[in-house]
């Protein structure tokens, strides 16, 4: 008998709840064990009817013998960080899905998991229901790892979308993500970048085994995206995706952000829709990967998570994965400092603009010029778009 | 240290030498343990610089109690099955990428591993660098598997999307892919189907737990897909793929085809171009999830069996996977009797059919009549087309 404690009974707690009901057979045939949760830890208790599992204090689960695996879904870092680093510290292995707690400190509870020979597992944190994490680690064994690239947050995309396949604005699409229940009332975590933020350092964390803190990775929105661009991005076959991006650059550097990307039709990413999320993995000898699938949603983040807690159960006084060691000293490169290509519309005329840029496409030369430039640095972009009156600049995914 | 026996010194079997000399450091992170190939089987020796490890008896390995692992790289079935089955019962786990064989003597050969508690592993023979059997087995623990949909060979994948994309014929396409070395000379393993049938069974023997023999799955390839209807689906954003599908149907029954589909753009397995694979799995919980990466090539091929080498040499005496039992008995369903729709072109004018099918959509009334059909039998689709002058007929995707 594998015993649980449930932190939150939210969106992802109650899919948490339900799988492992419907499952318990199949749960049963994986591990050898009954998995039953002992306690769903809640602000204030109400009727449903498991409620006498309903507690409110976090003493009773922390101090309870019984309990080998604790699943972290109240979201946030306070309290759930004191909770999380009390139970390893009680050698109770963790799951979470937790994006925040994890980017911010994964590296110091990762630690605690080691020295108490347990489990710290997360694979829900970073694309819901997508096993990305797992494949990370468990099955590239025989690759580097050069770069990953991800569609990681579901209501952006869904915005994106409406944009490119009803011509929506913006505000339009926002508050109609609203109205289903996508955004959040204050959305900013999502459309500010920051949650894919969180998961793009989780993923470079995992690479690299370097804990990498989203203040220092420059992150961008998609509150400026205009639906002009989408539409001459459509009309060349093109559209504009919120990525996450991790690359090695070198044997030392590492360029990471999080920044609205021109993507084109060839890239699995540019096919990759609505809520689902989508990572691209670049190898030396596999090759191009990519996993696709749902992001979000009680079930498939249920699903990760209940998933999650079978490894813990198999692994029990055994630590699995181990932490990033401080060894591998990466540096983040100035996302100014890479050459890329970037998508460029301007308020001025083609005459007036022909002589400061060379070797471009242009893309739209009426009331605005529009054009892709060859690979340079934002850093000499700008200074080339100094005195020229700038509608948009997105960079381009090569 | 690890010892490995190597079987055959082609594609597969030059991908996992250079790996495992590349990789050396990486992997004995992973392992603990020094990975050494001692031994490579060959038919006849040649000049390379480590030809010190050719040698051309079989007994030699057999009977090496060094020998760990046995990666068998040789391909058919004979002598491969001999060998195989002879390491297992001499103790020895053996990965191999050789679909064939599993598709044909894998219920068998996990037997015999699990007798002996090694370990009978397979990733790199479906899919290639994509971990598909890896996340089937060990992600999807939450989960029941539905459907399995995938395009599971490049050479008839490249021979569509050059059909697609540059017009060209069924014949003009096979004679590239042969000439860039896509396609054999004797291509029918790949365009009638055969090893995209053995692949989904071998899938379907993982997802079911039972055993399905290729013999017993209706197989079409790709001989008779026609340019014209490759051009009538694009212009509705459809295009055809080779699919293996394996979809339980009811509690005991499963449905398993390898043929032609018309798939639509909305789909990620339509995005899947030149000789990329992609599966696509249907859950109950975790949703729809698709994987796409190289499904073939030395160091792809390599980089998967050399992930099955560190599985075997991190489990050495614990069979980890556990062949399907036989207490679950599917009944495979009859081809014709699964409902789905079709798209159908007949040499005849529109007011001679109209009577015949009811609620289709029309796509072309010139000189063929081109439709797509609501969902029936291909049995009753057959009864309709009994009286008319049929050009094609190809399932569609839903």
């Amino acid at each position: 008998m594998a015993k649980i404690a449930l932190l939150g009974h939210g969106v992802v707690g109650t899919g948490v709840v339900n799988i492992i009901a419907t499952k318990a057979e199949k749960l049963f045939k994986e591990t050898g064990e009954k998995i039953e949760i002992k306690y769903i830890l809640v602000r204030h208790d109400y009727d449903v009817d498991y409620k006498e599992k309903f507690i409110t204090d976090f003493s009773i689960i922390e101090n309870d013998e019984e309990i080998d695996i604790v699943v972290e879904a109240i979201g946030d870092t306070e309290p759930a960080y004191e909770y999380v680093k009390s139970a390893l510290k009680k050698k109770k292995s963790v799951v979470t899905s937790n994006k925040e707690l994890v980017a911010k400190y994964g590296y110091e509870l990762m630690q605690i998991a080691e020295e108490k020979n347990v489990n710290f597992i997360f694979e829900a944190a970073v694309g819901g229901a997508i096993p990305i994490i797992h494949e990370v680690r468990n099955c590239l064994k025989a690759n580097n790892v050069n770069s990953i690239s991800g569609i990681l947050n579901g209501t952006t995309n869904y915005i994106l979308t409406r944009m490119i396949e009803e011509k929506m604005s913006f505000d339009v699409a926002l508050k109609q993500a609203q109205e289903l229940g996508y955004a959040e009332a204050d959305p900013s975590a999502d459309i500010d970048g920051i949650d894919t933020c969180r998961k793009i350092c989780i993923l470079a964390d995992i690479i690299f085994k370097n804990h990498i803190y989203p203040e220092n990775v420059y992150t961008q929105g998609i509150r400026k995206v205009r639906l002009e661009d989408v539409d001459i991005l459509k009309s060349i076959g093109g559209c504009i995706k919120l990525l996450g991006i991790a690359r090695r650059v070198d044997k030392c550097k590492i360029f990471i952000i999080t920044s609205p990307f021109v993507v084109f039709n060839e890239s699995i990413l540019s096919a990759t829709n609505d809520v689902f999320n989508a990572v691209q993995i670049e190898t030396d000898n596999a090759g191009i990967m990519s996993l696709y699938g749902r992001g979000a949603g009680s079930l498939p983040t249920g699903s990760a998570v209940v998933n999650d807690i079978v490894e813990c159960v198999l692994n029990k006084g055994k630590t699995i994965y181990h932490g990033w060691n401080t060894e591998n000293k990466y540096l983040l490169v100035d996302h100014t400092e890479v050459p890329m290509r970037f998508y460029v519309a301007l308020d001025e005329s083609y005459e007036k603009i022909k002589d400061i840029f060379e070797d471009i496409k242009i893309l739209c030369a009426e009331e605005e010029t529009v054009f892709i430039t060859s690979k340079l640095t934002l850093k000499s972009l700008n200074e080339k778009l100094n005195n020229v009156k700038v509608k948009s600049v997105l960079r381009v995914l090569d």
